[in-house]
């Protein structure tokens, strides 16, 4: 036994060459089918942060989801695409018995002191003691990797459908379970931990999965790092469900309103 | 001397293999330096639309801007990463001179008549012929080839910094100049035709560029064919300028409100 924290033996990672990196699925983060899908950006992340070409934070990534992943071990390829002064490109790909299964573009940048301005603000909310927290014992164990009190549109888990479309927001505390000290790898995986909006719309789960998915990180690694074990502030909600697809927009806030992440996604849905 | 449309014209794809296009930049949609990267976004998008493996509609688009795209001609390679019964991948890179300038992944989908819900509403805004056009004649070629009806958030083209941050909210009547039937790639290039929001909220135009866009084409087929050459509403606004990185989230509205396509973006800027 060791004390290694669930999300970081999830994102163990072995080099095979400069281009290539191995890992492998956990049963603590399982899905319905195959693995969360937020260890899967994670770990496209950690790929480009743990290489010794990376020069700066990363500040942009996009996952495509091209097909399942089933439990066990898969291959990541990387490529720095172009690296400049201030920016990096990197093309990454998930490989498993010889198919891809996921795609990745991942920015990586500079961060120096200019001119900053937040426009945003995040809900005034309760703070995250005094709602509840999601109860345990659902049937997808990433779920229990997460301590969720929400504060406004928590999952519908009755299985009923709701008689008229509801409301596509959530607002809701999130923090890693066990606590884990904020770094972009969790802020990536978290990017992808809120339940799919025809749940919230509908109240119920007809087939379907996230297609693809961008994070922004807008958070400094000096912002990310006072994050420390804080639950964050995070909000969601989608503007349209429509012939088999479904959006989702996404704040992740941290300490004093800082605006630490966005991310937003499409998923598809089968009927 | 043709009467091929400007943007048709920009999209001008020669094939070279299964696998490989050639393309060039055009005069009207020329930008501060190299093209509009609309009409990058565009192209990446009809090297997939029109490859006779494509089956469905584009849903979502990433493009990375890696570097600086010269005047002159480009080749685009692509491979469709997988197909599955519903959903195809395709990813996409941008040559020139040998070198990578950009890169993109495509998202192609089938579209059913399935459970449909649109939450989000379009502002309530005067009509185009109500508020006024903006004018002709600014520096940049590819402006010409819009025409926007600024109902809030006009440019600010004094050249003078605001002494304060402003809202970063802009909302524009948007077509092509001239007219021109709406299809999947004008609406690709729209998508990326809204000033970075560095200009809106300080007034001021620091370099700066966009790095990685992504966009959403929540409208089938029908829907995009039935805007023909009414103007469309968008809407711009952004959440965070912080430490050389600015994002953008851009809506963008048909007939009847539907909402057409939605983008987010993040932006570079030096100090």
């Amino acid at each position: 036994m060791t004390d290694i924290h669930p999300l970081d033996d999830a994102l163990v990672l072995t080099i095979l060459d400069d281009d290539r990196v191995a890992a492998r699925t956990t049963a603590p983060y399982a899905n319905m089918v195959g693995p969360f899908g937020g260890t899967i950006s994670a770990l496209f992340l950690k790929a480009v942060i743990s290489d010794p070409r990376t020069a700066g934070n990363p500040v942009a990534l996009t996952v495509n989801f091209c097909g399942a992943i089933s439990d066990g071990s898969f291959e990541i390829g990387k490529k720095l695409q172009r690296a400049g002064k201030y920016l990096q490109h990197w093309s990454l790909e998930l490989l498993q018995n010889d198919g891809v299964r996921a795609t990745a573009s991942i920015v990586v940048g500079h961060h120096d002191d200019v001119f900053s301005h937040q426009i945003a603000s995040p809900p005034e909310v309760p703070g995250a003691e005094e709602v509840p927290a999601l109860p345990g014992g659902l049937p997808l164990a990433w779920i229990a990797r997460y301590k969720m009190h929400f504060v406004e549109g928590g999952p519908n888990f009755t299985g009923k459908e709701f008689s008229e479309p509801q409301s596509g927001r959530s607002v809701l505390w999130l923090s890693d379970e066990p606590a884990r000290s904020l770094d972009y790898c969790a802020l990536a995986a978290m990017a992808d931990s809120f339940f799919l909006r025809n749940l919230q719309v509908r109240g119920t789960f007809p087939p379907m999965g996230t297609v693809t998915l961008t994070t922004y990180f807008h958070a400094t690694l000096d912002e990310v790092t006072a994050q420390g074990t804080a639950p964050l502030l995070g909000t969601a909600d989608c503007k349209r469900l429509h012939a088999n697809f479904s959006d989702q927009q996404v704040e992740l806030w941290g300490k004093d309103g800082v605006l630490l992440a966005t991310s937003v996604q499409l998923a598809w849905y089968k009927f």
